[in-house]
């Protein structure tokens, strides 16, 4: 055992969740599916939010802070629940971190490379995760194609609760017609490159040709997280885990009343127990 | 003479404005059309942005650093071009601060005052501002009615570029058919309490009724901040002082390359000089 996986053998695994804010709780969600044997601490830097129109020098920063918080608190796996963060800095954050770290892109890469037909990929996303190219190449390595495009709007759409509203189906048709032209007209696979996303899926299912695929980078995170894990902790594997229902702690940087609030939108049940975080600045 | 206009008779006078990203630009427009006689220095906390959909304790605590970083940088008197920041933290900040701190809010509520005749008022602003209601203690202190309505998503909307846009007047028209409903349905100014608004002013003239007068809290900050500075530097109203090109210092907390492209849409000239601040956290 080295100092990565140290304590897993030991007693249930806490898996460390990290996001700029609400959206990676889609994530969480996606990991109670596939991984009921562990605890889950969640770090929602909300202070700070959004992360997606910000320098990578500032988002690297923030990101390992966060990173520092969740291991600090028990995480021996951390999940970064944030295409942004994921984009920008995993490589800084497996730097900093002592444990196993599971980012975002990667998965939704592969799962990608798994459902087009014609490897021609459209990833929607914020404008610093598309503005690092982190999935292009993610894509470009599995001798992909891939056209990437910025849609700033879609997450306060998401956020104004407007997930069903026309507005929100004119700004999807506009940002995707300029997305799906070109050498893209006949792309056959969209990836969600940004955890808000998911809330808008029957939105965007409507707005792209029926022959397109639209990966949900949670659903695949999780589905990397789960067998990571399972490396870490063959028990989880083998179904030995205890299946009791998993324990949660919340973590925000700003007003924990409106996490509550917002995140319960995202996590698709209620959330009890935030607590604020005060980081040093 | 008191510690806090040390200064001010002996020199050109500099005037620190505050925002939390490009927005407050519009007030430093218009201060200089106001204000010759004076040196600018502006600091756009832009890796902490947005305030306005933030707490009142992180906004107060992100507000409280920017002053005491500007009077570090020579502003002997303070501008918060952020009606968020002003909403929530103008007694804090003129607390913590050794110069006079004007905030746009009640400039605001002054010019709404003016321009009424039948005392009703519309607000629209950030969810933060919104939820201080420090524009209905103004205007309700000046005996006029005042609905004020929050509109999230017009500031990434300006941010976007989208200013005049079919899917930004659809979603001004949503917005204010709410706020101009019921008992304000007959309003007769509406205050724009955000400095991302102003850009969106022909568009706004376009979706309110005839009568409506349109109040830009950027206008009245600047004349409140010249007649301000007037008590303090009487040569500025005798016309003495020196009518030169005035010199701008603009500190940034994110990228100082998005600061100069998107900040030269708010002041409307080019923005040579940005240096990145990395505020300790």
């Amino acid at each position: 055992m080295n100092g990565s996986d140290r304590g897993l053998h030991s007693r249930r695994p806490t898996i460390g969740v990290f996001d700029s804010g609400f959206g990676g709780l889609t994530v969480l969600k996606a990991l109670l599916e596939v991984i009921t044997g562990a605890d889950y601490t969640y770090f929602g830097d909300t202070a700070r939010l959004p992360y997606g129109s910000k320098s990578v020098e500032t988002v690297a920063r923030y990101a390992i802070e966060a990173a520092h918080y969740l291991e600090s608190h028990g995480a021996q796996m951390l999940v970064i629940a944030c295409n942004t963060a994921t984009a920008l800095a995993l490589d800084q954050m497996t730097a900093a971190a002592h444990v196993p770290v599971i980012g975002v892109v990667e998965p939704g890469a592969e799962a990608a490379a798994s459902a087009t037909k014609n490897q021609k990929i459209v990833v929607i996303g914020t404008e610093a995760t598309v503005s690092s190219h982190a999935y292009r190449k993610a894509l470009e390595s599995r001798q992909l194609q891939a056209r990437e495009k910025a849609c700033p709007l879609l997450v306060p759409l998401v956020e104004e609760g407007w997930v069903e509203h026309s507005i929100t189906e004119q700004v999807a048709r506009i940002y995707l017609a300029e997305a799906f032209a070109d050498g893209f007209h006949d792309a056959d696979t969209l990836v969600l490159g940004c955890t808000h996303y998911p809330l808008l899926k029957p939105l965007l299912h409507r707005v792209t040709p029926g022959n397109v695929s639209i990966v949900d980078s949670a659903e695949s995170t999780a589905h990397a997280g789960a067998s990571r894990l399972r490396q870490l902790v063959p028990a989880i594997a083998d179904g030995e885990e205890r299946r009791s229902v998993p324990r949660f702690k919340f973590f925000a940087t700003d007003s924990t009343e409106k996490f509550r609030r917002l995140g319960e939108r995202f996590l698709g049940h209620p959330i009890d127990n935030v607590e604020h975080v005060d980081l040093k600045e």
